[in-house]
């Protein structure tokens, strides 16, 4: 059983995946949560604190389910490609909130420095996993590891939008990311 | 002077590029285009019929300011890098209410359609422009058109949000599009 605070921010994450965030009440959290208002404002003191703790909360979440899955593959170059697009309902759930938070802070500049600050993260990680694949003499040898890396991260973001939009199947989505990994590396 | 419904389908893209599509009220819509709500409701029958007419208005749109700043270069290569990524005021505000249209498709079945529709055709365009590239043996032979672009239209929705939220200078966007477009075809 995952503490109160959390619990809270599993709730959070779980409405703006289903409903986005925009007009989001603290009343729907607490019922979604099965906690008072009154504990929400405690731990979070207002809604806007509330957002970008789940914002937070949400990145870190990516996180461990991305290394979470690189567990099943010592192949750097295979574990490029998980990015965000993942077919288990955990993670749908947290890359459609996590896209949900991205667009909202085109109008919402509190939430800008958090998602600039995770997206650097994400690309540091994946400039991390490119520069293995090139020490590790499988391809790459040219390539700018951190533009290669934001660019790939762009990619993934354009695509998980297409994909919880329905405008794309994950299939074609994985496809077209498996692409942009070989044409920036080269062929394995 | 633009005609009624134009002037209510600008009035409509200006509210959404500025402040987002959800919660908008018809009567902000009719406030912005000075014109009565049941001119609105006449001419698009409810909310959602204006919500669609929009979208495809901004699609619409957005190939007209392309189309337009194609002329400024014959070299195809050239105009792949223009795409959504422009800093002229009407093409940032477009940019801004397409990405926010295609965040809010995630949780709008209604609006997924016609978004897959624009897409398509945004995509079909480009892959027009790529076999352009290859047949003028300016790079590329390898590349499988229609994939390129989707990757680069993805790419290009992905570094246009991160502009438009503050995590991506525009400058850096145009290099990593550039950096892209390379990538895919070869250096010209």
């Amino acid at each position: 059983m995952p503490d109160r605070p959390t619990q809270i921010l599993e709730a959070a994450a779980r409405l703006i995946a289903r409903r986005g965030v925009r007009g989001l009440r603290v009343e729907e959290v607490s019922a979604e949560a099965a906690v008072s208002t009154a504990l929400i404002y405690y731990h979070f003191k207002d809604r806007a604190g509330l957002l970008r703790r789940t914002l937070e909360f949400i990145s870190q979440r990516a996180v461990r389910y991305t290394d979470a899955a690189l567990e099943t593959s010592d192949d750097p170059r295979v574990q490029l490609l998980l990015l965000e697009l993942q077919d288990v309902p955990q993670v749908k759930e947290n890359s459609a909130a996590w896209g949900e938070l991205r667009a909202t802070a085109v109008f919402d500049p509190d939430l800008r420095e958090l998602l600039a600050a995770a997206t650097r993260d994400w690309v540091e990680d994946l400039a991390g996993l490119i520069r293995q694949v090139q020490e590790a003499g499988a391809g790459g040898v040219g390539a700018d590891p951190y533009a290669a890396a934001e660019r790939l991260t762009a990619l993934a973001e354009g695509l998980s939008e297409r994909w919880l939009s329905g405008t794309t199947s994950l299939q074609r989505a994985h496809e077209l990311l498996r692409g942009a990994v070989e044409t920036e590396l080269g062929p394995a």
